[in-house]
């Protein structure tokens, strides 16, 4: 067995003998599964250690991968990808850097494993604890962002989890040179280097034999990518999903909202990344303010270069706004560009959301207290904020460190995604001979 | 819409239209999915209320359940089944009083709903909680035991939670029945019906679509029954399952234990109980102890009516003792037998346990520290006990109250399955004015 993803790819496509990708997947699962219970039960130190080694040998290997993404990148560009894929796939000296220093961050939380959750004190005298222990095996499929192999990798080493990777044909070469210098960093560490794998094959059959779970020895799936991926991920999963498909995130402007702090709360979540899927796609507005607050608020918007598509009585305060389609409230634009509609109040803007939304985050804006009790516990999203962005969904604005994507699923995760929620549970009974009667 | 199962029957397999199977399920699911909505948002006195209203419908009621019960009695005994399995579903006056009962027991539990389990103080003034919510909706599949219905409808509705139960067709006018009272029991708390549902036909068919997840409808499955329908739904459901398909638990017996306190728990582990999950199935003795307390643990086995299954040194220290075949390792006897061996170590027993167990409930007895803390760190099982019976394996032993099962996954759940399990979380951001930088 040898040490780097490299070397797998070897055993595969070199002139050697050519293993049936079932097999080679299954032998993945397995080995990740011994993997997984080794590193399980190594220290924080260990751990921690082995992301520091590998954080030096992404530094080290700068060239190696630098050249590895430029073959990406060729080909990337030779298949007519466009600029911002391009984009999202290129390293640089600059982002080598980043991925190094990320996993030193990730090394740097404090340990997720044996935290203390809860005590049963029992009556005859048995005391239960419930303790975090790693989740196991976890597969993330990917796409063109290769940094994602990095961090996915170390979050799951932290909290004692093996990781299968699985890198878009677009971030092969890259992602495998990543997963080599974590592997690396586990060896030096005196941990498994089978810890994280990377699927050495660009087979798409691949994923569809992940996504099966490989005989039991993947226990959840995060998908990291485009809608296409997570869609796919969602609906062909035999194991659970960490991921949000959608985020369509509403900003709900109350009857008691500032209409200066709706301003500046509204602009940030719409614009300070248009991309990202904390983004506000969607402004509600309290009929009670519409006279006043609707215009500044459509202005301020279109004012900053985002198209408006309104209701009627949103088209009425601009000729600039355009009118909205159905289709608009359940649109994640991932651009500048806004659906805005005046509800008549917080019972049709939590209606609006319930029926539209994506059930990732939402705020409302308001003075009133009773107002933000009622839509923080009637919004049923993962998130729920009161006055303040929607661009705070992110496990670092939450103080998780590293996220390894955001849930929208109800099961064990949801959220903000960050090494704690990387782990189960346990329980340990302590006890002095008790007998149950 | 009727308010009774009994209605929901009436439509499908009256003189009245007959709905395909696939559209049926589907409106259950959807209906569940809307009354869980409204539940969820109900407070934790009208779903308690809800659950005494239901004890008392159950009391009321109890003339018509003992009659519907004597139906399902009198056709599993038409049916040619065992005197064991009548045992399980036959009702009696005191039986249906116990029913009632432990619905009160679920109603008067702490409200596991609204819980704060996490509060994260940003240094930009950000106040970000996590807080319980219940989980959505849970698909409940048994087989003969009617209390099923009561418990676990019960334990849904006090999470916040809507029900969908598939009674065995055995069981089937038993549950029906229950499943009315709970009906009642929400309607006259003003609460939808429909929260609390159950499949009003017998077709198999029907638990098929039920593990699809009837689309989305369904977060979560909980089979409770044998390993026949707990190994069909893990292979098949769609949806997240809590279960254990296996409870094959062990008492090990260290070099450092107290021969007297290795007798009381290890009969008690075996013995008190011989059919439930959390009984001792293997009995390992370190090689260090095994002259002196191999002999007398084997023979106060023997001499309890239990037969023992040994490698040659068990067999060596009485001759009643029966060879073990490898087969012996991986059974769940849930009966007077158990299987016996003589490791050589702490890290054969361990190595023993994560090889043949089920990850269910072991433990060590020892009067060694260090010994205690490391089985309980490498032992991968949900519950694993120190210098106490298997037997505490158990929801109310726990201190949760009732429990809808025990799970040996990973996800979300593990170990026993109270209410607090039945929920999920959501993240409630308190700002004033932030945005992000």
């Amino acid at each position: 067995m040898t040490g780097t993803a490299a070397d797998i790819d070897v055993s595969r496509d070199g002139a050697g003998t050519v293993v049936p990708l079932n097999e080679l997947m299954l032998d993945i699962g397995r080995r990740a599964r011994k993997a997984g219970r080794i590193l399980a039960l190594a220290s924080d130190a260990e751990r921690a250690t082995a992301l520091r080694n590998a954080a030096r040998a992404i530094r080290d290997d700068a060239d190696g991968l630098l050249a590895a993404n430029a073959e990406d990148v060729a080909e990337a560009r030779a298949a007519g990808r466009i600029e911002a894929f391009i984009d999202r796939l290129q390293l640089t000296p600059a982002r080598v850097e980043a991925i190094a220093s990320a996993v030193e961050a990730v090394a740097d939380l404090p340990d997720p494993v044996g935290r203390l959750l809860a005590t049963f004190n029992r009556p005859n005298g048995l005391v239960i604890e419930r303790v975090a222990v790693p989740l196991g095996v976890i597969g993330v499929i990917f796409e063109s962002r290769p940094n994602v192999a990095a961090d996915a990798g170390s979050l799951c080493v932290k909290a004692g989890n093996a990781a299968v990777l699985r890198a878009g044909s677009e971030s092969f070469r890259s992602a495998a040179r990543l997963v080599a210098a974590l592997r690396t960093g586990l060896e030096q560490a005196g941990l498994p280097a089978d810890a994280v794998q990377i699927v050495p094959v660009r087979d798409r059959d691949a994923v569809g034999l992940l996504l099966g779970g490989l005989e039991g020895t993947i226990d959840v799936i995060v998908p990291r990518g485009g809608k296409g991926l997570v869609g796919r991920v969602q609906a062909e999963a035999r194991v659970p999903v960490f991921a949000h498909l959608d985020g369509v995130c509403h900003v709900y402007v109350h009857a008691d909202a500032d209409l200066e702090m709706a301003r500046t709360v509204l602009l940030n979540a719409k614009l300070r990344r248009t991309g990202i899927c904390g983004a506000a796609e969607t402004l509600l507005v309290d009929r009670a303010v519409a006279g006043t607050h609707l215009k500044p608020l459509v202005t301020a918007l279109l004012d900053a270069g985002c198209e408006v598509r309104g209701d009627a009585a949103t088209q009425a305060v601009d000729e600039r706004v355009k009118a909205a389609t159905d289709e608009d409230w359940r649109t994640e634009y991932e651009d500048a560009i806004i659906s805005a509609k005046v509800v008549d109040d917080i019972a049709a803007a939590i209606d609006h959301i319930e029926t539209y939304g994506s059930h990732h985050t939402d705020s409302i804006i308001t003075a009133n207290g009773d107002a933000a009790v009622r839509f923080q516990r009637e919004v049923d999203s993962a998130i729920v904020a009161h006055n303040a962005s929607t661009q705070f969904a992110d496990g670092g604005e939450f103080g998780f460190g590293a996220e390894i994507g955001i849930a929208t699923g109800r099961m064990h995760a949801r959220g903000p995604v960050g090494v704690e929620q990387l782990t189960s549970f346990k329980y340990r009974i302590h006890g002095n001979g008790q007998t149950r009667p």
